[in-house]
């Protein structure tokens, strides 16, 4: 960490006039050894944050600038909560003394001909994806404290993986019978202004989109095979739905090696045993978005199907906190040697 | 029919005080062969209509009475809309002349065993099960058109059966692989008042809900297992959502056969072609419940997964609907002689 | 009429991809005298109505068109549902043979300089302006029946005159203190999109917008000042909140001429006890937009305010229907010799 | 303060399974100086919080007891967040070493008459009612400073009393016309199951309630009229609308002594100015209650009417918030000496 006055981590958040930007601001406002000394949103530029997020106005924080005019000297660490597509440029000119978490999905994709396949074009920064880490916390924790880049995981990449994960590395469950039903509120979907995302075309109603093609699916297996020691393809179906945070993903999964739905609860109670933001909830409860809405906390329920041989995993969490925001800051958290859960105590906002 | 002064057939609704009752008036206000007679609401008993339903306040329509006082003997037809467990003693001492769609569970399940098992106490009128047809119009239409009794299917059952019933007779499916992972709108649930039913509670969330133990899962493995000639047993998963009506049905099944995505698609094409109320989308379209919200229509879409031989059918109606109301007036027109869309012509409330 | 092959009567809608063209397409089609010959929409040109509006995939209409290769010789009745500002050019250019209901604010304000002023242009059709009628129905039922151009009145005009006009007349209230507090739905700020009117800006919340300033105001003022026959100014304050359809006017009046609260509710009764769409309803029930939800009914109530000497009007509609589409259609009924309430019988959709 | 332990301020919430308990809850888990040594809720006794409140299952706080078993002496401050009508003979019981902030409505009115003549029933603790303070911590600082009873507002009053106060004072408003149309999210009616607050009687519609008789008129009016030195009576009309938290007064008010919309804007902000919670909007802007849900802010808008000699002021807060739980432990922070934004800095959760 470099000196500054104040002693506090100095931080600048990259595209801070969308959705997870506005949520880092939100949560680092609370953070005892942040400062928030960059700001940039190339639309609203030269205008303070309040233009673009009324709630946020009162804020202690500067004015949104370009890119381009941004000083990086005098940071210690930058979020980048850019478009897909520009990232990967935009953090190559980046100082090499910057820690950084890429919100965006341009660095979550390790093999490079996969991301080219998903994402319609070469990758523009190989070299620095050779080094950038999967922030999947509770999963690759000693990785994210050593790295410089991180990948700040999908929001429904987060939701699939925490459960199955764990199963896997047990081999629990069938590696080639893997259903993921994931539902989600609209922010995932952000803040451009879109015909099919307008209040009218929404509410009142439900939906599957990108069936069978949406790009989280090679995120989610690329977890899952990294874990499994060979490469798996899951189904992958998300759906939106009139809420605005909130992801429940649905899993369905074949029992393998004789295992059974005890033997997956017990499993994951062991897993997450020690961790701040995950939990099993108890047998026969099942996890509702709304119980950790505005919050980082994920959790998953476990239920053996009527079907003989199968389980059902039942995971939630907010997608612009654990599913992004509130995740990226716990990775910060680990990269500069804060405890993790440093800022993120705020429970969820139910009713 | 007996004779009547305004030629109409006059028509009774038991329950018309919940909302099932309520989309029968609103639906059959519409249709040009219906009086209706006789409306009873045992906790509204006196009041007019009016009371409980405003939106309905301006329709000539009886007051509502107490099943007790009704005179039974000047109608027709009947729509029973009362709760679960009531339901088999109330029609049992209805007059012999009467044909009756009964919307509620209880003349659904042919085997009394199941009856029992499921709903936790014996039948108590085994008797007229035996006549009871179960009323999923477009898979049961020529016994519809014969019976007295026509035990109307349930929100979600009506959802799955329609997609997977001609797969499985076709046989193009895996009969031990079929994962029914449902979202219904809050409908759906009644009009109970009941704590997790609030506004608050619901809005701006999701979870899932009787998961591996819904009453509706024999329902629908009875219906599977009669077009497959052998018993199923499926995984059924429901959700509810803060939306007012609708149903989403995603389905996942494995390929039998050597079948394809496109031979499923084949099969449900050439099933409905006919049909006034059940459309198979074009490849690449999503349903969404609300382009059927208000309708008796049902969209169906299929999907070839990324998963080698899997497929994922996508089934959305209005649970009061089709899922419910619509059906039932949909049978009461073959059980009459009418054409069977008489009254069902109203295009879907979008947005 | 122009005779046609069907004997209906022939009907075109220009602007048919967005709210108001859809629900008049819905509308139609249960419309027993009219045929839809054609429909237009720019930007979906060439694509069947399926594309734009899923939920009438299946209807059996015209494919859109460019309104420039439109074939208007061969129609009888326009419904013109296009953005202010385009309708007075379009408008002009139409053969003097259609009968026309316009559905844009372009001429609803007979005084071009209030036209100018608040539209910021000056009107592109003063001549045209002089033969439009304005057909809010039930107060201009007569010069709307021998209208060839109708301006159909906006929806927050037509919750706020419904109640006022006849009190104004009966000269029972005080012209100077009337202050119109509106609620609305979406729907009510079209399909255009906009950051604004996203699902996750509108959800969960309430804001007021064009306070003292939205462009209907001078609309709510012409009417009242003719009923009084001198100048009104108002105060109109419209809110958008997370609803599709509907809108709630809360209207706050001063008696005049020692009126009560009661003299105010039999001035109403009176007004509209004939009428097949506004109702006024029972002393202490408070009129909710969702039991209007879908038709073409209006509801108003009638309160003695607790501060001596004032009462409250509170007014609800379907924005959607009575408030655009439906009194459309109401008004071409008139236009055209048949029975005012064809194809307007639909019960509203609730819940 | 009693010693104890751990040296914070031992607190007890009353009535801890209602929204107004769990969002203290919520709260004071991120307040630290305090400890939650009691919650109570008679028909949850014996169970965790977590059985009611799952997104609070992780917290270290007691099990939920009945009051009657209840060891206050141990206790600090008490939170009562019950019921209306019990709260009376509860508070009365309290020993006297307890501050407390009761959240009901039992105390707020000063005069025995009023709260007999709209509560129906006589004050059954009128000793206690002459040291109760009404605790709208913005106008009443000092006293609730020294106070051991607060009778902590109305989640209606706060938003109506904070912009009119002021303008009272300062003479700027005419005190017989005034108008506060307030639109409300649905936990303002608490979280008994009753069936006009189900979810699908509540979405997507907006009605008013209580009109002209809703008993947050008098609280209302009691506050005004202390400011003005003699009665006033106001129009106060309640909405429900689809939306958990949130309430916006739009009031509507007349000049006097000359004033214009610059001078009330000109009165807030002098008044507001070194406030942490409440803010005056920039001219132009309105205020959205989203751009507050979950915070304790409140904003202010001021806008010129059309009308000449009218102003319109928007004002909107958290009714869980500022409107009760937020204001509580303002209030209670204040009594016990702490800095009066302790605990309270979280920004408001948007989306």
């Amino acid at each position: 960490m470099n000196a500054n006055q104040s002693n506090k981590i100095r931080a600048g958040i990259l595209g801070a006039s969308g959705y997870t930007g506005a949520e880092l601001i939100r949560l680092l406002s609370q953070h005892p050894h942040i400062e928030m000394k960059l700001l940039t949103g190339d639309r609203a530029a030269g205008k303070p944050l309040g233009t673009v997020f009324p709630h946020l106005a009162h804020l202690k924080v500067p004015t949104l600038m370009k890119i381009d005019d941004a000083d990086f000297s005098s940071l210690d660490v930058v979020f980048c909560a850019l478009p897909h597509g520009t990232t990967q440029e935009v953090i190559a000119r980046l100082p090499r003394h910057l820690k950084i978490v890429d919100l965006s999905a341009d660095f979550r994709l390790y093999d490079l001909d996969a991301y080219a396949k998903w994402y319609g074009h070469a990758h523009k920064a190989p070299e620095l994806q050779k080094e950038a880490v999967y922030g999947l916390t509770e999963i690759e924790r000693k990785a994210v404290k050593g790295a410089r880049l991180v990948a700040n995981p999908g929001c429904y990449p987060t939701s699939a993986q925490l459960p199955l994960i764990p199963l896997i590395e047990a081999k629990q469950i069938d590696l080639d019978d893997i259903i993921i039903d994931s539902k989600s509120g609209m922010t995932g979907a952000g803040r451009a202004a879109k015909e099919e995302m307008l209040f009218s075309e929404v509410s009142e109603g439900i939906h599957a989109y990108g069936v069978a093609k949406h790009r989280h699916a090679p995120e989610i297996e690329q977890g899952l095979s990294k874990a499994a020691g060979r490469p798996i393809v899951v189904n992958f179906t998300p759906h939106l739905m009139p809420m605005n945070r909130g992801i429940l993903s649905s899993i369905y999964v074949r029992f393998a090696n004789g295992a059974t739905a005890a033997d997956l609860r017990a499993t994951l109670e062991r897993k997450y045993a020690g961790e701040a933001f995950v939990r099993v909830v108890p047998e026969g409860v099942s996890p509702a978005t709304r119980h950790v809405r505005g919050s980082n906390h994920v959790l998953i329920g476990v239920f053996a199907d009527r079907v003989p041989g199968r389980a059902i995993l039942l995971c939630v969490e907010d997608n612009l906190v654990k599913g992004a925001s509130g995740q990226a800051i716990q990775n910060m958290n680990l990269m500069t040697g804060l405890p993790e859960t440093t800022g993120l105590a705020q429970e969820a906002l139910f009713p």
